[in-house]
Formats: C-alpha cells, structure tokens, sequence
C-alpha cells in the first residue's frame, strides 16, 4: 500500500522506542567494560604506569575513527547523489547505523565475547566491529534506497544484524578464516542479502526508469565526499581489527596501493566505454572503492604491495564493466533492481575478495615469507599445524553467498506481506513522504543585483503574468 | 544602526589586527613547549628513547585532531542551514575560533598552567582546550547567528574566553570537579551566556520570524556535515583530556553508546511530533547530539554502557521536544531568539550531564567498580578521602549557570550601546552585507542541452518578454 | 586543437592502462615492505612483544591518514569554486593523486630508500612521503585548472613527479637541509613549476576573463570543506615525518598557531581591500592556509609559538595582498595565468616558509634551546658540526625555485606540441566535456507545494507559453 502518514507517525516512533529500551535492557543485563577500560581488570592486566601505552586503546582508536566516518559520513553521503532523496539517504544512514551498532554490540558479544560469567566485555574492538556489522547493513540498503520505508529498513536491519553475527560466527570458528577487512563478512554477505531482498520486492513499475532516480550537479558533488571519505579510510578499515604490529601495518599499506591502481582502472574503462570518452560520476562514484573490498581477506597477509596492486586494478575493471553492463543485465532479466550498483561495490569485488584471500593464505605456510610470525596471521595454525587454509578460506566466501541469498530472501517475503506500508513507484526516490522538505534552493538564490527586486515564485506567478499579457493584449 | 560599509572597513581590520599583534606581544612574553615538546624539558623528564612513545602527543594528538575538525567543521556546517548565511556561518565561525584558540591558551595558561618562572608552558593538552574554550564561544554564536556583526562576535568573543577560564577555574579548582567533557563549562556555561546575550539584543521585528530564517534544501545537507562530524568524534571530544588509559578509554566508549541511543530517541519523538509522521531535519541535525552533550562529565566514570544508552535516551527526547514546544515559547515569552536552538542542543543537555555527572560521582566512592584507581578519576579524594563529590559537581553545574547568564547579559548591554553598527532587522541572516556574494547557483546551472541557449536571467528578462509579448500582441 | 571526443575515448584509457601496468611491474621488482611491516625483518628489528608499540605505525599512521585527506579532500574540494567544473576538480585530482602516490613510491624509493639488495623497502614513511609528492602535483594543477585536458595532466604528472624527487635528494642530501614540511620541496618547487607550465601555455583569449572562471554560491561552500580540512589537518602535514618526539609535537604546534594568526590576517585585509569593507570568499579559502605552508620548513625547528603566530600573520597579509594585486598583475604583465592563485598560497608562502627556516636554523647552533638534542633536529651536525645551517637551507629555496621553472617550462612547451588534444578558450572551465553532467539542480529541484504541478523547463517552455499568450490575444 501507499505510504500512510498516520501509520508512519504510528509505526517508526512506536518501533524506535521499542527498540532503544530493549537495547537498553539487553545491555544492562549483558555488557560490561574489558580490561581495557574497566579500572579494577586493567589491574589485573597490569596495564598502569608505563604499560599505560599498551592499552589497546592507542593501538585502535585512530583506526576506529577513520571506520566511525566511513559509516557515517561515507555510506550516508555516497547515497546523496539522488536529485530528491539526499536526507532519506543520510538520515536513515544515520538511523541505521545507531540502532545497528547497539544491536550489533549483543550479538557480536554473545556469539564471539562471551564471558565464563555470562557477560560481554567491550572496549575498542567491540566498536570497530559493531561499526563493520552495521556497514553490511548500509551495504544491503543501498540495494533498496529510495524503496523501502524507513519501518522496513528497521526491521531489515534487526535481521541482517542477527544473521550478520551468526554468519561472521560459523566463518572465523568452525571454519577459523581470515577476514579482518571483511570481504566475506562484510561484503559479500551484505551485498547479497540486499540483492535477495530487492529481488523479492521486485518493482515491475520502476523497470523503465523514474525520473527520480537519478542525480543532479551537487547531488554528485555530495556523493563524492562520501566516495572519498571511504577511499581514503579503507586502509583504517582493512587493518582496524588485524594483529597488532606488522599485520595491521600490512593491511594499511597494501590496501593503500590496491585502491591507487583501481582509480586509475576505473577512469580507464569509464572513458572507454563511453562513445564520446568522457568519465560517469556513477564509476568514479563507486568502482574506485572496489580495490579496498577486495582487500578485505588478504590485505593483512603477505600478497605484497605489487599483488595488491594487481588485485585493485582487476576489480576497477570488473567494477566499471558490472555498472556499465551487467546492473542493467540483472534488472532487465533477473529482476534484481539495485539502486547504488552495490553488487559491482561489494558483490563482485567481495568474492574476487574472498578468492584472492583463498590463494594467498593458501600458499602462506609454505612460502617462507612469515618466518616465525606465521601462527600469528593465521593462528588457526596453532592447533593444526597441517590446516588447508584455502580451501577453508573459499568456503567460507560461500557460506557469506548462501547466508546472504537464504536471509534476504526470507526477509524479502517478509517484506512482501500486506502488513507494511511502503511507497508506491510514484512515490519512491522522494524524500518529502518522510521529510519537511524546505523550499527548493532556486526560489532563494541570493539576489546579486543591488536594487531589490520584487520576488517571482516562478511556477506559480508565471501563469498570472500570462495571464496578465492576455489580458493587457 | 545599519551597516555601515565604511565602518565595517575600519573597524573590522582594525580590530582583528590589533588582537592579532596584542597576542604575538602576550605570546612573546608568557608562551613556551612543555616537556613534551621542548628538547631539554624532555630530556630531564626522560622522554627519550624508548619512552619517546610515552611523549603525551601520542596519547592525545589524534583525539585533537578529532576536536579540531568538531570546532571548525562540525560546527561552522552545522550553521549553514541558513539558506543565505552560509558563507558567514563558516567563515565567522573560523576567525571567531582562529582567535579563541590563541586567547584561550594564554587565559587558561594563566589560570591553569602557569610555571613558577611565570611562563606557560603548552603542548597537546593546550591545544585541546583551547579548542574547548573555543567551543563554548561558537555554542553562544549558534544564539546570536544572523543577528550580530563580525565586530560585535569579536568582542563577545574576548569576553566570553575570559569569562570561560575563570569559569572554568571556580569549577576545576575550588570545587574540584571532575568535567573532561564539559558539560558545564563547556556546554552550559557556553549556552546560557549566548542566550543572555540574544535576550538584551531582543529583536522585536523578528518575532513574527524572517524571510531568511530557514534552509533550502542543500543547506541542510551541508549542515549535516557538521553534524555528523560532530556526532562521530564526540568519543574523541569527552574522551580527549581524560587521565590516560581506562578513563579516557570509558570515555569514549560511554559517549559512543549514549549517541546512537540519542539518534533513537529524535528520530522517534520527530516523528511522533509531526502531523504527518515526517521527520524534521532541525530534530536529526541537532537533537541527535544532546547525548554526547550530556556524557561531557560523567563520560569517564564507572556509568556503565546501559547509563550511557538512558542519558543519551532521555536528552535526545528533552532535546527534541525543546525544538518543538520550548524555543517558541521562550522567543514568545521570554524574548529569547534562539537561531540554532542552542538551548536544546548545549543548554538542557548541559544541565542534564552535570546532574548525571553529579549523580555517578556521588556513589563512586562506595560504589567499588574502580578499584584502587577510584583517586585516579577523582584526584580530589586523595586529598580529601571523605569529600562529598556528588555536591560539588551540582555546584559546578549551577555556577556555569550563574557564570553564562551574568557575563552574558553583561555583554548583552555592551553590544547595545550605540557605538556598534549592527543588521537592521531586515538584513539579518543575509551574507551579503559580509562578503562578496557570486552569481546564485541557478543561473549558471550546466546546460544539458547539446545547442548552445541564449541566457536568460528569469527575473529581470521576463518582464522585458512578456512586454514583447504584449507589443507583439 | 579543440577536445576531440574520438581522441580523447583512446588516449584517455590507453595511457592510464600503460601507466598503471608499469607500475605493476615496476612494483613487482621493486617495492618490498620495511621492518615495521615484514614479519621476518620486524622479528630481526625486535619489534615483537611489547614492543610492537614501537612500530613506527603507531608514531606516524594517525598523521598520515591526516595527510591522506588533505590530498583528496583537501585540493580535491579547495577546487570545486569553479561553477562548472566541480566533477573536474575533484575527479581529476583523485586521479593524478592516485598515480601520483604510485610513481613516487617508486622515483622517491630510488632516491631515497634503496637497499643494499636494490630493493626498497616501504612502510607508513613511504605512504607519508608518496602523498606529499603528490601534493606538489596538485599544487600545479591549480595553476592550470579548467586549461588543460585530462592526458596532459597525467603527462605532466609523470614528469612533476620524477623532477620532484631529484630536486628533493638535492635538497636533503647534498645540502643536508630540514623540510619536514616541505615548504621548498613541495610547496615552492610544485607552485614554481605549475607557473612555468602555465606561462608557456598562456592564452591571450582567456585575458579579460572567461563567463565561466567564477563560482557561485554553493561552489564556495563545498570549496570550504577543502580549505577547512587544509587548515585543520596542516599541523599534520608539517609534523608527519618529523623526528618522533619533541621535534614531531613542536611541528605540530607551532603549525597549528601560525595558522590562527593566518586567519586573522587573512579576515582584516580581506575586509581593509574591499571598498565596502566586505570579506572575499577568494581569500578565506585561500590566503588563511599560507600561514600552514609558511611553517613547513621551521614548524620542528625553536622557533617558539609567537614566532610561529608573526610568521603566520606576516604570510596571511602577503598572501591576501598576492591575490588583490599581484595575481592580476602577473595574469596582464607576465602572462602568467593562475586559475587557483597558487602563487598566493603556495609560491610567496613557500619562499617566506624557506627564508623562515633559514633563519631558524642559522640560529639553532648558538640558541641554546635544543640542548643535547641538537644533532637530532640537524642530523647533518654530527657530521660537520661546524657546518653553515642558514646558508644551505637558503640554497635549497633557490633550488626549488629553479628546479620549478626549468621542469614547468620545458614541460610547457612539451604540452604546447600539436600532438595533444586540449580545450580550446571557450571550452575552458567546462566539465562537459569530460563528464557525463547530470540535469542542473534547478530543474528537479524538489516541489513543496502539495498538489502536483506541470513541470516547466523554464528556457524552453517559456517562449511556448509566449507564443500560447500571443495566439490567444
């Protein structure tokens, strides 16, 4: 059913406060300060004095930042370059994000930080990964921006969150992969549960386009800050949470050369897949990004500055080519509309991800580049020395795939029954059913002239003097 | 009187020339580095070597960071909503910090760091609080934005971080309160001074509102900038000059959770407020970091995650609902005109996070969760064991109070002599009396259209049309 | 010749396809990581254990990722004033950053950082060192902004960048000078050389200006966003490569200070240049930075905060002055056209920051204030002690200066070869011919009225409704 006001102004705050004071329940029952932060552990743990500096905290914090703006500003303003839609995008981001994290926080905690007396101990990795579970959130919406209402968004989001953590769980434990920067995680499986999600709610009407769904000058200049911001922190993102030390200086270092080679890939196939040569914001927007998703898995690991080098300008081709050709072959024939392109972002990218981390762990232990400093990468290797580490590596790539497809489908029919409402096409890409929508910029453009001028609401006043022409005539 | 060009010429270089020599004279005579900075101070205290690492900056210096971009981005953004204020929005907001930064490291030097040799010796820890006190000054420039002169902000700004640093002493000092954040000396103190200054200037010719008093639609995106800059470093903020390790640690932690619980409750109550069920951008622009206003003094406390999450709960629906019922009627009743709802986002969750501080410092002592490090939190009790700290802070919070609403009104009747020239009502809100204004964006929107047009200026060449209308008629 | 859309489709790919597999190569035979990041040779450099704080990615990464976004953000956005060539400015930035962040790994690598085995070694150092070449790339661009097409921008890049790192091994190495902050190595030899091209390339057509060489309202703002990050980053920039430390924190202070005197320089002859007394967005995007280049050289050297604060004072009225008086000058008389008035904020600040340094310098010996330290600071005293500080700091100025202007001359006429394909005057300052531009913001801007509206495309429909009004009288 069409959007409806009176059910909007029912619903999102009824589900918002619910939410928040379930939260804040859970957390009171469930989470506590680790011994990073918790005065009497950090005792315990022997970090006063000079040890001061081992807190984790001076190991993490700029990172977590760097992460903190990718989710905010980064997913909220990449999604601004819709003409009508720039406060849904950021606004919802925004909204998103904060009940993601708080949610995330539990599930991660149950699942990977519980301790023997039932409590969750959080201190700065928590943060980081709270902010990288709700960055497969915000991947999953861009594949239904401007949609969804923001009630489904809601519910979409306590879902994938739990999946998320149920996903991450069976990839770093039964299967004891690596994926610090989240390729499989993160991106494959987000992405693919917002493709699943937007298959299911398939829109028959948008298939020709809306005039909506598009952007305009400053659109694309708003968009850009959320490209760059993401570009320029991926490194933060990849190495946040990898081993301390060389590893976390690894992944900063080849996802830095990794996303320097994809630019150049990306304005390279743009300009030639144009007629006239000339670049689409949409891949600089996005294909540039790709480099660092695929850095995700083998980021931490050896696959040196050169390997990186290859495996970003391999995914900016990719990238330019999925946006070019293959998101107009998956709405056209698979039904799969994808409003940000993020299957070219995060899908394809996040596999090509997941299989460069299968080759290079793959051949880590016998390659003699980790010296003792092996079992620190991949510490699985412990307790099994003779672990194949790629073949757990790609399985996991396709458990994320299946976790996505299976749990967006679901979520989809969910969706689909007659309970919500969402907009109608009409009504998608249009951010005055949720917002209100000051006065357009043009009608207050700043007069230059020094007389005043009487004003002329254009549209309005247009037919009047019309109609005063006619009538003088 | 109105603005007077010739004056503006005079007054405003002059002004900002001799506070610019003034402070390179003060600078001269009392300014030096701090161990931390200074070879030979470093040398003596042992920062050498290995323990270069345990040189403050590498504590603190990202966390500044942070700061920096909340004083110059997050808040000169957040005041670009206005539709023809942007340029002064930014670029006042930069000269009013470029000087609080340098006046507030020699006033709060004075009080705070002065040697024996009577020289003040700065490093990291200088820089981020002058960046505080520089915050209390663009807290109290949100009250009057619009309606005062650049002039008129430089003066308000001398006084204001004079009165910041005494302010600031009384609570630090005699009262020994426990404030990283700022909640009072910061928050409160900022806002209560602003709102008295804007009542003395009571503008009757506004209260019907103004023509420019509101945002077009890519305002308000570039406002969120700001908001989302300052919502994201906020851990940063509360956490920057905590005791280093834990505390600064829970600092941030707090802060983080309180925020996305804040983001909860406005979107909720802004909904709920609405006819319609639509969201207000007012609300998610500002209202959304109340929590992090009200974690600035029991931030690094033992307040727990789940505290965290109700404070920010709690602020995000005072804070909104002040946006909806309190700042009309305090511009109605009180004559108090608010541009920014300063009142909303600083001053109720200002007073907010000095009780909550009160409140947790109050059971500290016999509360047990810090240990042997509770003297480290709270320095005053190794002195005085059987202080009651919950007392002193609620004094430290009704100080600020007293503290902002006298300087303020102070200054209010300052800024009423008839010696300043100020906006007339109608040239309120508007750049252009500032700054050189360019041509409006509409006018040199890119033509998409492959022929060449001629150029219309719709306002001035339409009636020239239809006159040929008329004649051809 | 004018933009050949046909030409424009193969050169564009081919040469970033050519670049980016060269550097793959090159990468391959090259680049390996440094102790701080390979696990054998970190083991071998005892940074395990409690140790691992000191990997120099916890002295250094928070700095650089500060760097990082002053690169993308900052010159990508300082840019966007231009009405119409916003996707340009920051598109083609990201562009040449990219590369040029590649190529100088390895021209820098060469020079620099080359092991005994051939092989160079990389680590945060390198990614600090590789982003400030490219500073010095998009300091250029600046001078031929909205002139030149995106091949000759990525020609002229590959040789910037190669003359960029023999000018800076003259610099530290035969005359032994400090640059932390690169006021010769990246700010004057980048200003120097981007001039030279641009005299070369001068065009008499563009001389009484061009309709589309100006901003317009919201061009400003978004150009705001680069100069901000600019200015609060730049203590960042001058302390990134820094001995860690006292020398990387004074950097950072001093920076920080003279920047606040820059501003408030900036604002005053802003204001005293104008005959109404108004600020000109021009020079608070701009002239407010000079201070931050002028204290690249001596931000780490004693030069105490007031005399940071005079030196940045000194370079905002210069800087501000440059842009009212000599940029036009030197556009008529020296036919040197400088879209970004680069020589205002980078070249006279550049040269000012190197007499700076100089001086400080010349005085460190005898001063007293570095103590034991000394040899730290001035690594090349515990080689001569005897040794001339000032005199070859001044020579490296002069180098840089001549370094400039012969690489920018030669490369000018390299460009001015028939063999390119480049705008011609009228299609200057345009990013259509580049870009895929979406519809202007005008014509979608979003409707607040509650019914629907006929859409009018005003220029066209206008004289429809016209000749309608016409044929009803």
């Amino acid at each position: 059913m069409a959007i409806n006001p009176t059910l909007l102004r029912i619903r999102l705050p009824a589900l918002a406060i619910f939410l928040q004071i379930a939260m804040i329940i859970l957390f009171g029952v469930f989470i506590r300060y680790d011994e990073n932060a918790d005065p009497i552990l950090s005792t315990e743990h022997n970090l006063t004095g000079d040890r001061i500096i081992q807190n984790e905290f001076y190991f993490r914090y700029p990172s977590f930042q760097d992460v903190h703006v990718m989710i905010f500003i980064g997913f909220g303003f990449l999604m601004t370059f819709l003409k009508r839609y720039g406060f849904s995008s950021v606004g919802f981001n925004f909204m998103l994000a904060a009940f993601g994290i708080q949610w995330a926080t539990l599930m991660q905690g149950w699942f990977e930080h519980l301790d023997s007396d039932g409590k969750i101990r959080v201190g700065v990795i928590n943060m980081i990964n709270a902010d990288f579970c709700t960055a497969s959130v915000l991947i999953a919406f861009g594949a239904v921006l401007g949609k969804t209402s923001p009630v489904q968004m809601l519910f979409m989001a306590i879902i994938q969150v739990t999946l998320f953590a149920v996903n991450e769980f069976i990839i770093l434990h039964p299967l004891h992969c690596n994926d610090a920067g989240g390729s499989m995680t993160i991106h494959t499986f987000g992405c693919y549960f917002g493709l699943a999600v937007s298959r299911v709610l398939y829109r028959p009407g948008l298939k020709d386009g809306h005039s909506k769904n598009g952007s305009v000058y400053h659109s694309d200049l708003f968009a850009m800050i959320g490209t760059l911001y993401l570009w320029m922190y991926w490194p933060s993102f990849n190495s946040a949470i990898s081993v301390t030390g060389t590893d976390q200086h690894r992944a900063a270092i080849n996802t830095y050369y990794a996303l320097t080679a994809c630019v150049l890939a990306s304005v390279a196939m743009s300009s030639l897949l144009d007629k006239r040569g000339r670049l689409d914001m949409v891949h600089i927007q996005n294909a540039t990004l790709a480099g660092g998703v695929a850095m995700g898995t083998s980021g931490e690991m050896m696959i040196t500055a050169y390997g990186a080098l290859i495996v970003g300008f391999v995914t900016g081709i990719v990238s330019t080519l999925g946006f070019k050709y293959l998101s107009p072959f998956m709405a056209s024939k698979l039904k799969i509309q994808d409003t940000c392109g993020i299957h070219n972002l995060h899908g394809m990218p996040g596999i090509i991800g997941g299989i460069t981390g299968a080759i290079t762990a793959a051949t880590a232990p016998t390659s003699g580049t980790y010296g003792e400093r092996l079992t620190e990468t991949f510490s699985v290797l412990t307790k099994q020395p003779e672990r194949l580490l790629g073949g757990f590596q790609m399985a996991g790539t396709l458990v994320a795939i299946a976790m996505g497809i299976v749990g967006g489908t679901i979520v989809g029919f969910i969706l689909k029954l007659p309970i919500w409402d969402y907009p109608e096409d009409e009504e998608c890409y249009e951010d005055e059913h949720y917002w209100e929508v000051p006065e357009s910029d043009e009608e207050s453009a700043p007069a230059v002239s020094p007389q005043p001028q009487p004003k002329h609401n254009n549209e309005q006043d247009f037919n009047m003097t019309i109609e005063n022409a006619k009538a003088a005539a």
